[in-house]
């Protein structure tokens, strides 16, 4: 079921920041998904927007390269913690963490990107803005604790086309 | 009352996009608000985060560079669409606003900065990062539409020290 984008925005949030969500990308020849703890969802230059952060180290931010939109898939209900485990310290590059973790893709309403079907919420995106945090900025204690590998993370703002059930 | 930084983010982003809200900074000799249509609120480095953006014109802009804090009050119940027209079209180098519009401002119960008491939802923030937008980066059409006068907005990141009613 369609919803509004902010309809269960605190369940979202609730979720991504405590158990964490499915970030998916396809590339041209892949499809990966990732765990994110982070996100922002909010309204800029007319349009929804989920916000998501990616490390450059990441496989995700090579199929990013390649793509212009990304899919949010949110467990609100199930309990995914296995998964989001597996998908939080293996990569892509060397995993198929579908098959891997038992997860099934499902073609996007709006995009070609696919999201995750045992999960309950999801976000199709496509992006309108990237940006790298420039490390000259980001406070020391920031840097101190998340960036000591120089390592940061890109900001992608991805208009949301749809937001379902 | 004290709500959790999501409880009513539906509500804020709602009011925000469609009829605005206000931002206020203080600086070292001025406090200032003006109108706000977009924000985000979200979860990065393990704080809860609002994100605002402001012109590099704007007076809030100078004020900003004085502060490392803002306030975000908006209107869910009150009819205050005069004031938000007024403050978001005059700027603060001219006039008082909150004397102009009749707007009273109670101190901050966590910052410096204070908040607007005709308002229902508040949010004080501490700004922990912040970043002008890359030119380069824009898409073509949000150019056009936002930027052909060459006014990039900085967005900044507010940890939300406190989110009441």
């Amino acid at each position: 079921m369609m919803v509004h984008y902010m309809e269960y925005a605190k369940e979202a949030m609730d979720q991504i920041s405590g158990g964490g969500a499915f970030l998916t990308v396809k590339g041209e020849n892949r499809v990966n998904t990732m765990t994110i703890g982070w996100a922002f969802l909010g309204f800029i230059w007319g349009k929804p927007i989920m916000m998501v952060a990616v490390r450059h180290s990441r496989f995700t931010y090579e199929l990013l390269k390649e793509s212009q939109e990304f899919s949010v898939s949110i467990p609100i209900h199930s309990d995914l913690k296995k998964a989001l485990g597996f998908c939080g310290t293996k990569s892509g590059r060397h995993y198929d963490k579908f098959e891997e973790c038992g997860l099934t893709l499902v073609p996007g309403e709006t995009i070609k990107t696919p999201y995750i079907q045992q999960c309950d919420l999801h976000y199709e995106c496509r992006i309108v803005y990237r940006q790298s945090m420039d490390s000259e900025l980001v406070q020391h204690p920031i840097v101190h604790r998340y960036y000591d590998q120089n390592d940061y993370h890109v900001i992608y703002y991805g208009e949301i086309l749809a937001c379902h059930t």
